[in-house]
Formats: C-alpha cells, sequence, structure tokens
C-alpha cells in the first residue's frame, strides 16, 4: 500500500495528524513516536530495538533532526528502512512533515514504524503526528528535576523510558522519586527502567512493544 | 538605578532586547545567556559560580523554566539575587520576558547578571535578550553527535562550556572531536572542559567570566 497525498492533508496539522492516522489504522502498523532532550538515547534505544525486533517484525523508521543524515543512516545500518527528516532550524517533528514522507514506505510492509522526533524536551509534545503512542525517554544523567520542570511533555506520554541506568552508581539521581513525580503528573503513564547501552531492562522495552503491537491488530 | 518600562519597549523582541543591551551598557553589567539542553548541568555552574566569585562580584541571576521556582531557589541558597521566569509551557526566554523582570533588579548594585535560559538546545538560540556573551553548555552524556546535528546553537555562541568530563571515564565520548566540530562550525567559539560535580577546570571557567567583566568595564 503505498500513500497518495491530497493538497487538503497538507492544510494544518489536524488534517495531516488524521490522515496519517486513518493510514496507520488502515494497515494496522504500530506508530510510536519518541521524544527526549538532545542526547537522551532515542537513536540508540531505536538502533537496538531494531536489531532485537529486525527478525519478528518489519519496521520502518523516520528521523528527525535539525540537520545531517547521521541517524538515519545509524538506522540504516541495522537494515531498517528509515527515512530522515531535516527540519532546518525547526525544533519539532508536525504531522505534515511526517504525511510528506509517508509515501517512501510501503505500508503493506511495514508492522511498526518507529518516529523519532527532534532532540526536544518542550516543543514535539504539542504536535500530535497520529502515533499509536507517546514515549518520552528520560536519562540518567539529566537529573531528578526534569518530570516537575517540564511537565507539557511528562503529562502527554503513555511510556517513560529512563535510560542510561548504567550511570546510576555514578550520578545523585534516585530512581524513586522521578516514579512518584511522574505519578503523580500523569498516573496512566508507566516507567521502564534500561540502559541500551549494556541492554539491562530492554527486554521489558521489547515487551511492551510487543503487546502494544498484539492489542494494536486486535482493535 | 532602577528600571522603568514604557509600553513601546514590549513591542517587540528586537526592541526589549535594544532596552535591555542600553540598560546593560549603561550600568556596565556583564550579562551572559546561558543555554543548553535540560539537565548539561546550567544551573549547577551557576551554583559553582555564584559560591565561587559572589565576594567579588555582586552578580544576578535570571532563571528560564516552563515551571516551577526550583532553580531560582538553588540560586538563592548560594546567597545571589535570583528571579525566576516561567514560560508556562514556552521553549525559550524571549527579551521581552526578561525586559518584565529586569525592574526587580537594583542595577547599581549587579556587576554580573546571567541569565539562564529554558533546557532547549533549539529555540533559544534565535532570541537575542541583549546579553554580552552566549554561552552553550554541552555535556559528555549528551554523546559526540550534538554539534553538527543543533548548528543553529553551536554557530552563535562566543564560549561553549564542555560539562561533566568527570563521567569521560564511562561514557564514549571524544573531546577532539568535540572541538573540532566546533573550530568548523564557529572557529570564534572557545570551548572550555569542566565539570561542575568535581570542580575539575572551573577556574578556567571563572577566568573567562573574570576577564569578559574587564573588557566590559573598559569598553
Amino acid at each position: 500500500m503505498r500513500v497518495v497525498l491530497e493538497e487538503e492533508v497538507l492544510a494544518d496539522n489536524n488534517s495531516s495528524a488524521k490522515f496519517n492516522r486513518d493510514l496507520f489504522e488502515k494497515s494496522r502498523t504500530l506508530v510510536i513516536n519518541i521524544m527526549s532532550s538532545p542526547g537522551a538515547g532515542k537513536t540508540t534505544l531505536l538502533e537496538k530495538t531494531v536489531s532485537a525486533l529486525g527478525k519478528e517484525f518489519s519496521i520502518g523508521v523516520i528521523e528527525g533532526d535539525l540537520a545531517t543524515e547521521k541517524d538515519a543512516d545509524r538506522i540504516r545500518a541495522h537494515g531498517a528502512q528509515a527515512v530522515q527528516i531535516n527540519t532546518n532550524g525547526g525544533c519539532h517533528l508536525d504531522a505534515r512533515m511526517v504525511a510528506k514522507v509517508l509515501p517512501e514506505f510501503d505500508f503493506d510492509k511495514i508492522d511498526i514504524l518507529f518516529i523519532e522526533n527532534v532532540g526536544n524536551l518542550v516543543c514535539p509534545s504539542g504536535y500530535d503526528l497520529g502515533q499509536n503512542y507517546k514515549v518520552a525517554i528520560l536519562s540518567v544523567p539529566e537529573g531528578n528535576d526534569k518530570i516537575p520542570k517540564y511537565p507539557v511533555m511528562f503529562r502527554r506520554t503513555e511510556m517513560v523510558v529512563l535510560n542510561k541506568i548504567d550511570l546510576l552508581p555514578y550520578l545523585d539521581f534516585d530512581v524513586n522519586m522521578a516514579i512518584e513525580d511522574l505519578e503523580g503528573i500523569n498516573p496512566d503513564s508507566k516507567m521502564l527502567q534500561v540502559s541500551s547501552r549494556t541492554e539491562e531492562g530492554l527486554d521489558e522495552w521489547f515487551s511492551w512493544i510487543r503487546q502494544a503491537y498484539t492489542r494494536n491488530q486486535v482493535q
């Protein structure tokens, strides 16, 4: 299934998000929008995910960055189709940018599409891309105060991945406080603790994706 | 010297930035706009700076955050005057927000004003606040690719502080590559290597501030 874009689809973010969502539902593609600060580990988590799940699922990735094709290249090295969007200074992806690159995928063949947003803990949270799930990555070196300080992001996610837990011995980060802060601001969101580097906790992340995929097939 | 704001000052960012700059020049206040990703260590660096230089200079701090008074409280605990701006979801400070809080300072008594921007490696770079210097903090755990991936920020700074160098033994970060990337994109910018946590390298940062202050008095 290849996408044809009509002009009205691109009229505004809501029209584009609806177009994207309708397409994803029709093709039963699970779509996950991954957001975080720069350097929290979005691309590394996706590299590990593509490596681990690439035989079970056909995976596509959209990479959002201000500049460079670096992240798409990293994903392609693991065998998944990756399309790079350069926002040329823009601080987030919007549904129109996503809609415009959808024709590059064959949706009969894509089970899961990850959208890696621009590294930014503020702006991406305001833009519906038509995804099934919004995942925020928080990394241990960013410190304990980020959930209350960036409430707009953490209030709207279905899942928070706490990454770089291998650095916990070297830093003052209180995991329980982070869990409590998230429960206070967004009781429906879960938190997984992982290290993409050491792969600790990644099995739980993969299980969550498998369950989300299955739920999406049944609905 | 206390500030009186007229309505036309707030007409747009350029008018407000000019108003701020004129005031800072008249009072010979050195003003440094500090920008970085969330969690790169802006507030910790400022805490150490206020502690170390607070007897030499009268220091004021403006703290920009989406929500909470946490950062201003941290600065106040070290004896400096701190004024918190909450952007209520806004992804950067602009010159108007800064102009509006300037009446809270007595500029006859402020030698150095630090403005800690919202944690965001994209949006703050586009807004002149009327400062003398723009400093970007990059932290080791964010990884080696940030300078080419966020060129808009690093192209416009006078100084980059590479923070959290105490974590270099635990991470794959190539300091020389970061220096080369910065030279390639912005040959006029310097890079200092520090750890606010262990205080390694901070003396160079303090020296740079002292020299900037002296230059600003002479001009």
